[in-house]
């Protein structure tokens, strides 16, 4: 019927995912993978074997299709911008730039006046001990490009811990250990057109740097200060001219009373985004679809809840992949309700290899069960028995 | 992670959406296609050109993959049998020739008391006429094998039409023409362990033999009855030991009085089904991962509903295809909650090329969505302007 091709940079679980969307509007994702084993090339019939890393290879990738995004940060700026010469690249390498480099995000969102946590460019352990003196110890370090899942990213109690650091050699900024109440995410998306389109804003929860959890919409957030999540997110993919989805990881800070303090913005992430995998069913319009109808410059879709609540628990890999078919088994078995997302990727320890969604009406009953799903994945263990009526 | 590789002969969009859920489940579904460009073979990776039609394609098919099923009924009988010698096959060649053959279904299930219109098989013109001495005229011709969407069935008023219909040769079967006061179907699924779950009973409505809409729930069903339908079609799943997804295509008759009169049952489908696609945002579990988790032996999921009310529109192929892409655009800038499902086939004038879903609360308005919608997309005309708040 004529509808465009989109190709997407990177073959992992993003891509996968994507490629679910397209088909239901007519089309199927061009993959640039990096082997045939990718989660995304396990799947898709136009899957192009290729180095993100080569201009080359994303020229003869791009000239097969209308538009190229990305399911990654890792593409180098310069090659984005040497292809966008003639391709249509979405987002653009301007945009992307906030999202593949820490301090330049950082720096731009400080002259927009958006609230982030003190921080600093350093290169010594002169520049780290004196912005120690003067935000405490400890402090962060964080490499400015290339980290991600808790890579790349150091607390450090004192000197000795930062020239460890800094002995890498690696670009890093310093920022305050923010006193946390929690951390927030709030997703939209965003057309060529100018069109944008926000989530309800989720908490996230982080384990070992590695997303575990997101709750959606984040419990007992003010609506105010969802309003002001949001109204932020969207500021930004404008004022970034993002295309496609955008995700704001958000830290809310406890106050010295420990009620809830200001939100900073912790990171950007110009693609579909761990924190949004929820909208697959908990949403009327899924981010995947939504970053595909924003790259396409198709009008956006409502992204209204489908329940009352939505949580969503990553399924990480444990010590070994045996007997997974029978565990997954008896999880159907255990919780009918429960939907079940596998990237079809080896299990080695930690490693995202899927994630699993539950909703409902109760959060506590949503939250267990999303939990156990993914808990039991992992280790085949239950960590708790289910209250009484709470498999429905 | 082990998990198995399920094969599904036929290429069409039951395969392509089938594929759309196994991926979550971490499978890639494999496709046994006429040709590449077929709706599945445009998505999957795992495809496999070759003959329904013929044993060693089928063979060489199976041998693929850990269980093989269908997304049409158009594998002869006796090449089943062979596969199913060494290979899992669901359904079976027994349980699908049910459906494949209406007048050993009319047969079987009349010897299961189950109610079917009155019908006989029919060679000649005298068999015909005595038929029509019995249940009146006009009355119905239906081929025993291989009619679809319409095609094979033929209403005659008299004798002279009989006569053109047996003069070409097909294998008949005679039926009353019913008093009908709507269609119905009840879709169930069952697994080889022997599990079996009912979705909602739903209305559909057909033109020119075709169904164009179905409506979720059936509107104004008397519990009783949709307990009635969900088990007669539990207990055909049993009695002819189907496995994966079974579709009871139901006559609700009209009483004299203009009532809602008995069910009788029409045909019978063992695959994802037309009647049945509202689910894949309708329903907690959609009937494609349903057929999986079935052919699967998994558990089978939760078949709830999502929201009050789903209703699906077919989209049929109009005159051309200039402009869809356009088309496809302002009906996603007009009602932006509308699910949009395309098969990626080319238009030919009535031909299935996706379909569009409507979930909420009003029935009206709802249904006005859908039939919107998939009217839009054929015609490029709006058939009434939208009622204030409709489009939400």
């Amino acid at each position: 019927m004529g509808l465009p091709v989109v190709g997407m940079v990177g073959g992992g679980q993003l891509s996968r995912m994507t490629h679910q969307a397209a088909i239901s509007l007519g089309l199927s994702l061009r993959v640039l993978a990096d082997g045939t084993h990718d989660s995304a090339a396990l799947v898709a019939r136009g899957v192009t074997v290729g180095e993100h890393t080569s201009l080359q290879d994303l020229r003869d990738f791009a000239d097969r299709c209308e538009v190229v995004t990305f399911d990654h940060e890792h593409v180098p700026g310069e090659l984005i911008e040497a292809l966008e010469a003639d391709h249509p690249v979405y987002p653009s390498s301007a945009a992307l730039r906030h999202a593949q480099d820490k301090l330049v995000m950082r720096e731009r969102l400080a002259a927009l006046s958006v609230p982030v946590p003190p921080f600093t460019p350093v290169a010594t352990l002169r520049d780290v001990e004196g912005f120690g003196a003067h935000v405490g110890w400890p402090l962060v370090l964080k490499a400015a490009t290339g980290g991600y899942d808790g890579k790349g990213v150091w607390v450090v109690r004192d000197a000795a811990e930062a020239q460890e650091v800094l002995s890498s050699g690696i670009r890093l900024l310093a920022e305050q250990k923010v006193p946390l109440r929690r951390e927030l995410a709030a997703v939209v998306a965003r057309s060529p057109y100018g069109q944008a389109a926000a989530w309800p804003v989720v908490e996230t929860v982080q384990s070992d740097g590695i997303c575990v959890e997101v709750v959606a919409p984040a419990p007992d957030l003010d609506e105010d200060r969802a309003l002001e999540a949001q109204s932020l997110a969207l500021r930004l993919a404008d004022e970034l001219d993002v295309v496609g989805v955008l995700a704001v990881e958000l830290f809310e800070l406890d106050d010295p009373a420990g009620a809830p303090g200001p939100l900073l913005v912790n990171e950007l992430a110009m693609r579909p985004h761990n924190s949004a995998h929820w909208t697959i069913e908990g949403s009327r319009t899924s981010q995947f679809e939504q970053h595909l109808r924003a790259v396409l410059d198709y009008p956006l879709g409502t992204t209204s809840l489908t329940a009352p609540w939505v949580v969503m628990a990553n399924v990480l890999g444990g010590d070994t992949d045996d007997g997974f078919d029978e565990r997954l088994h008896l999880l159907l078995a255990r919780d009918p309700a429960l939907k079940v997302h596998l990237y079809g990727k080896g299990v080695r320890p930690g490693r995202k290899i899927g994630h699993v969604t539950a909703l409902g009406e109760r959060l506590g009953n949503v939250r267990r069960r999303a939990r156990q799903g993914a808990h039991w994945l992992r280790t085949g263990e239950w960590f708790e028995e289910p209250a009484k009526g709470d498999l429905r």
